[in-house]
C-alpha cells in the first residue's frame, strides 16, 4: 500500500464528500439556472454548499464565488481588481501616466506570481517582497513598500512548499489602513488553519481556496469577495454567481466542496465524534489518521524529529517559522532531492521536490531561492506533506525507508 | 417520474461515465503534475481522455485544451486570439490607431456575445451579423463584413435556443481565405452532429465543447486549438495544458468528459451494440431512448408533427433551417411561454423559454428578436429539447399534457 506524503499536491476525496455528490450526477441532475423544479433543486444544493463554505471561512454566503480551482480564484482576485483600472486607462477615463501599484511576495504560487507579472507587462507597478530566511514576509516590508497608489496587496497565507504561515492578519491591517485591497491565497492554509474572516482576517478582502487540497473534488474552488468590493469577472456570459463568474455551475463539484468544507470545520474544531453522536448530531464518520490539527501536528512533529535524528546532515527549511501542521521541508546535505523522490517512489512513498505544479522545471524552487538558499541547497530539499489520513504505521514505515534510501544514495555517490 | 424536455440546458451523466470517473476520486487519486507513480497514473488517464475527445472531433490530442466548461472555452478562444493584440497596442508594439476586427453573430450564446462586447469596449471593432428569419447566418454576409484587418470570425455551430445549424464549414472557408482565424461554439452541436475537424471543418481553428451538454460532468469542457494557432492563456500559473490553461487538472472530470466523448462517437455512428459485442469489442451498454441521431430525429419529428396538429395556433421557429435532431422551438399564439413552463413544471415536465443561462431575464430572447420575431412572439416561444434518453412513452405522455395545458391556459385568459 502506497504511503502518500504528498498531500500538498492533492488530497483524496473523502467518502462523505463522494456520498454527498452522488445524487447530483444523474438522479437529481439539473441546471441551477433552469426555472423548473429539477433545476431549482440543484440551485438549493448549490446554495447549501455556499453556506458550508462561508461557515468554514466565517463570512456571508453572498461573499463566496465558486470557481474551477485555486488558480482561477487567484487570477480572478488579481485581475478582477486591477484589470478595470487598466481598462479605464486604455479608454482614457483616467490619465495615461496615473500609476497603480500591486504588492506581492516572491514566494507566492505561480497562479499569483504570473498573474502579477502579466499585469506588470500591462502597466501595473509591482513590488515582489523577499521573505526572511525562514520564508516569512515581514509586515514592516509591506508597510515600507506601500505607495500612495497601491491598489492591492496579495500575500499567501501558508506557503505550499515550506508550509510557512505568513502574518496576513497584520499585513492586511497595514494595507487596509492605507486604503489598499488585500488578497490572500489560502489554498494550502484552508482546512489546516482556522480562517476567521470576521476576526483575525477581517481586513482581508479576497481569499482563494481550492477543493482538491481540502479532501474535496478537483476542478472546484472558491474566491471570497468581501461585500462591497467591486470585482470584474474573468468569465463573461450568463449572470451566474451574481455576475462575478459566468458559466453553468458544477453542481456535484460544488456540493462536494461544500461537504469538504463542513468536514474541515468539524476537523478544525477537533470535535469528539462520539460526543456529537450522543447529542444526536450527525458527525463525520471518524477516519483513520488525525482527528484534529493538534493530532496531525503531533504526528508531523514526531516524524520530523525522528527524520532529523536518523538522517545525518538533515535540517528543516523554514524551521523557525510558524508552519501549517502537515508539512515538513527537509534539506539533506549532498542529496539530490529529485533522485530521492524517484527512489522513494519505487518504494511506494509519494513525496515531492518543489511544487507539483512546477515539477519538471529545470530551475530550483523560487521559494527556496527567495529565502536565501543556494541552488545546491534548494536541490537537496524534499517536501513531505501529511494528510489527515496519514497513520502512525505509515509514519513508522516511512521512518524505516527514507533514512535507508538516503544512506543508499550516499553510498552510491 | 419527471419528463426531461430540457436537455439543451443540461444532460444527466451516463452510468458508463460515472463508472469511468469512480476510481479517480480516492482509489487512484493524484496530481497529474506529480512525478511519482500515483501522479503519473492520473496523467495517463488525462491523456487517454484527450485522445477520446480528439477522436470525437477528428483532430490531434495535442489540439485539445481541457477547460472548466463551455463559457471558459468560448472566452478563452476570443480573448486568447484578440487580447495579445490589445496588449501589443498598449505596449506600443503596434500603432495605437491600427484596427483589429472581430465578426460574430447576434445569435451567439452570451459567453461569446459578452466576450465580444468586452473586447469592443477595449478597442476591437466588432460586427454582429443578423441571421435570416430562420435564425441562420448567411456566409455571404460574413464575406461582405470582412475587412482587411479582420482577425477572427466566431459563429456558433448550432443555436442553443432554436437548434438551427449554421453553415460554419462555408463561413470558415471564406474567413480562412481572407486570413482570419475561425472559432465556433459547438457546445450544442457536439455529440449531436458529426464534427470533422479534418474534413468539413478543416478551416476551423478553434472549437468549444462542454461536458454537461454531452452526458458528461458539469464543470468540464474543452477547446480545440488547431496546431500552430498562437493562443494567450486566460489562466496564468503552472505550465498545464501546454501553457494554454494553468491549474491542476480535474482528473475525474476529464476522465468523465473523455468517456462521454467515446459514447458520443459510438452513438453518432449509430453502431449496432450487439454487433460490437459479437466482435468482442466493448460497446456502450444500450440505454433506453434513441440509439442514433436518426432515431432521435425521428422521435423529435413525430413529437413536433403531433404538437402542431394538437395545438391550434402553434408553429415552429427556425422551421426551415437545418436543425440539430433533438430541439423543437414551439411558438404558440397568445400563450405566455414562461407561464406555460411553470404549468408544465407542476405536471412534472421540464421545459424552458430562452436559454437556461439567461432565465429570469426580463428581456425577450435576443436570438428570437434577431430573427425578426416581435417581443410578443418571442415571449410565446417554448423550447422543448429531447435527450438521447427520452423514450416514446415520455413523448406520448407529453403529447397528452402539453396541448391540454395550452387549452387550459387559453380558457383562463
Amino acid at each position: 500500500m502506497r504511503i502518500d506524503l504528498d498531500a500538498n499536491a492533492t488530497t483524496p476525496v473523502l467518502p462523505q464528500v463522494l456520498e454527498a455528490m452522488q445524487p447530483f450526477w444523474s438522479e437529481r441532475y439539473g441546471n441551477p439556472s433552469s426555472t423548473h423544479l429539477a433545476g431549482q433543486r440543484t440551485r438549493g444544493a448549490v446554495e447549501h454548499a455556499r453556506i458550508s463554505v462561508a461557515s468554514l471561512l466565517h463570512c456571508s454566503p453572498k461573499e463566496i464565488v465558486f470557481t474551477s480551482g485555486g488558480t482561477e480564484s487567484d487570477n480572478l482576485a488579481l485581475c478582477g481588481i486591477l484589470q478595470p483600472w487598466l481598462d479605464r486607462k486604455a479608454s482614457g477615463d483616467i490619465a495615461k501616466d496615473e500609476p497603480a501599484h500591486l504588492i506581492t511576495s516572491q514566494i507566492e504560487h505561480h497562479a499569483v506570481l504570473f498573474a502579477a507579472e502579466s499585469l506588470e507587462r500591462r502597466g501595473i507597478e509591482v513590488t515582489y517582497l523577499a521573505p526572511d530566511s525562514n520564508g516569512v514576509v515581514n509586515p514592516a516590508d509591506v508597510e515600507a513598500a506601500l505607495r500612495p497608489h497601491t491598489k492591492l496587496v496579495s500575500v499567501m497565507l501558508a506557503n505550499n512548499e515550506t508550509g510557512a504561515i505568513q502574518p496576513v492578519g497584520k499585513i492586511a491591517r497595514i494595507a487596509k489602513a492605507h486604503g489598499a485591497f488585500v488578497h490572500t491565497d489560502a489554498v494550502q492554509a484552508a482546512a489546516k488553519l482556522p480562517l476567521d474572516l470576521s476576526g483575525e482576517f477581517k481586513n482581508v478582502d479576497l481569499l482563494s481556496i481550492s477543493g482538491h487540497k481540502i479532501y474535496g473534488p478537483q476542478g472546484t474552488g472558491a474566491l471570497f469577495v468581501r461585500q462591497g468590493v467591486q470585482l470584474a469577472p474573468l468569465f463573461l456570459g450568463g449572470p451566474h454567481e451574481r455576475q462575478r463568474r459566468a458559466g453553468t455551475e458544477n453542481v456535484p463539484g460544488i456540493v462536494g466542496l461544500g461537504r469538504a468544507a463542513e468536514l474541515a470545520s468539524t476537523w478544525l474544531e477537533g470535535q469528539d465524534h462520539q460526543l456529537l453522536a450522543r447529542h444526536g448530531q450527525s458527525p463525520a464518520a471518524p477516519i483513520p489518521g488525525s482527528q484534529s490539527p493538534a493530532e496531525l501536528a503531533a504526528r508531523r512533529n514526531h516524524f520530523e524529529r525522528r527524520l532529523l535524528a536518523l538522517i545525518p546532515g538533515a535540517s528543516i527549511n523554514a524551521a523557525d517559522a510558524p508552519r501549517i501542521s502537515n508539512t515538513i521541508h527537509l534539506r539533506i546535505d549532498g542529496i539530490d532531492a529529485e533522485t530521492l523522490v524517484i527512489t522513494l517512489d519505487l518504494q511506494e512513498i509519494s513525496t515531492s521536490f518543489g511544487s507539483a505544479c512546477m515539477s519538471g522545471a529545470a530551475e530550483p524552487s523560487h521559494v527556496l531561492v527567495a529565502m536565501g538558499l543556494t541552488p545546491q541547497q534548494a536541490r537537496s530539499s524534499l517536501r513531505l506533506s501529511l494528510s489527515r489520513l496519514t497513520t502512525d504505521e505509515e509514519i513508522e514505515r516511512a521512518l524505516e525507508i527514507i533514512p535507508a534510501a538516503v544512506a543508499q544514495l550516499r553510498s552510491v555517490s
